[in-house]
């Protein structure tokens, strides 16, 4: 960034109070002027305020539009609506990125509502947490993390400021196909939603006492089901934007299964085999950390 | 207690090393004159030790029989042989307990193999993690924790002995019926096993870049597959101990699965409801903590 920029956030939650308080804590020597906050909720802009997550709030949706860089942190269902309303009113030469964790749907979106004038660019910082609200956001969680970015267009102009402003809060940009990252996120991130829900229903379901299931519920339990805690409303939104490839990730899933249960009905033995194949799976993604 | 025990522990690795480095630390207050370890792997058993896992080590596995109390914490696997081998060599009087997952074989095998004048009693500390050995032993890890206690005979002494051993280590005791303890935990921690796996596999699988899974995979996989990298000999040992339990608590998960993938396919508004029963049921377990 080469010159003092202002930043407008829409939506002051979880998310955009994380990449809100990483643009303050830049600041000016990142070439950021100022960080404003939108929120349906001006209470909502307000905590968010108060933490730390931006200079000033703004009164007005509209007033976003001014802003240099404008950055959607709106929960996944409500993109479409925002772009709908706002999309042909921004400026050529205007940054404009979100924060969904499913891409194809908010690029394709962008691509039909937005100018080929304006710097419009998908975005998921791979950071935060399964709890609500800007009192959920933690501070310095995008620093390290991966901030995928996935573009509209082929516009290197984009792809160059975004990368500058992702690095800025301290995270690290990846450029990434929108269907490529729908694909590994619905296996790495959407399917593990399922799986705590499914788990937390069988866990709680069939008429069991629940003070005894509290008191058998060790770690195992709890950091199986923690996303299962996650806000209803905002996980159906991403999982149904990602529907197709959560869809096929689920049928992988319950194939593993499958061949999970064979082996448990064939001994210990194939038992040790098959689960050998899921440890040496996450051996291999994570690794080299 | 009312009198100076020795205690002997067999097996030293991260449970063995968890209890004994708690009953050092309850020490000669709460009654415990010594703990002894023995390990197959004596160097095992030096590393326990070591690390304040007891106060000396056993030569050879017999020694443990002279002890007042026998804790077999040895992979559940190994605790039918040990019985064979050892159980009637137990004499009257003394206490034997196991801290192995499942707990309807253990007692079955304990009830065949230990005379009834032994104070025979079934133990699964909800504690402990899912690496191995004596240095994943995390201090302090049994307090608060609940321990069951699964009796074997109806024997008020060798529930009131094994309720105070539990207590000096920190630990809850809860005593419960053996196969309601293997019901709920094949729901609680047995079937997350199967799942963390599961979702390895699939994440790793089909050819995609395992780098790129590496840089998508966020806090919700490293979480979701936590249990996936536990020693897959340990897991399918207990897991094959309660394998009537754990098949009937995976075919409850698929079933949950079915109906998570029909309100995927119907939308977001059905998703939403369909994900709140999991979210309740989270809520309604861990209400109280």
């Amino acid at each position: 960034m080469i010159r003092a920029e202002t930043v407008a956030i829409v939506g002051s939650g979880q998310v955009g109070t994380m990449v809100g308080s990483a643009l303050v804590a830049a600041g000016s020597s990142a070439g950021i002027a100022a960080v404003e906050l939108f929120d349906v909720d001006p209470g909502v802009a307000k905590a968010s305020l108060a933490l730390g997550g931006g200079h000033l709030v703004l009164a007005d949706p509209e007033s976003v539009l001014r802003a240099d860089v404008v950055i959607l942190a709106i929960p996944l269902g409500e993109i479409g609506t925002w772009l709908e309303r706002f999309g042909s009113r921004l400026r050529p030469g205007q940054l404009l990125l979100d924060t969904g964790s499913a891409k194809a749907a908010v690029v394709s979106a962008m691509r039909v509502h937005v100018s080929a004038a304006v710097r419009a660019i998908g975005g998921h910082p791979m950071a935060g947490n399964e709890a609500s609200g800007p009192g959920a956001a933690v501070p310095g969680a995008l620093r390290g993390a991966t901030f995928v970015l996935t573009p509209v267009r082929p516009d290197q102009a984009a792809v160059t400021w975004a990368s500058a402003l992702v690095t800025a809060c301290g995270a690290e940009p990846l450029v990434l196909d929108a269907e490529m990252h729908d694909r590994q996120v619905a296996r790495t991130s959407h399917l593990p939603h399922l799986m705590a829900s499914a788990l937390a229903a069988v866990a709680a379901g069939g008429g069991r006492d629940p003070s005894l299931t509290r008191a058998l519920a060790g770690t195992g339990y709890r950091g199986a089901t923690r996303l299962a805690a996650s806000d209803s409303q905002m996980v159906a939104a991403f999982l149904d934007a990602n529907r197709e490839q959560v869809g096929a990730a689920l049928q992988e899933f319950r194939g593993e299964l499958d061949r999970l249960a064979l082996a448990l009905a064939s001994g210990p033995v194939s038992l040790e085999a098959a689960l050998e194949v899921g440890r040496a799976g996450r051996a291999l993604v994570l690794g080299a950390r």
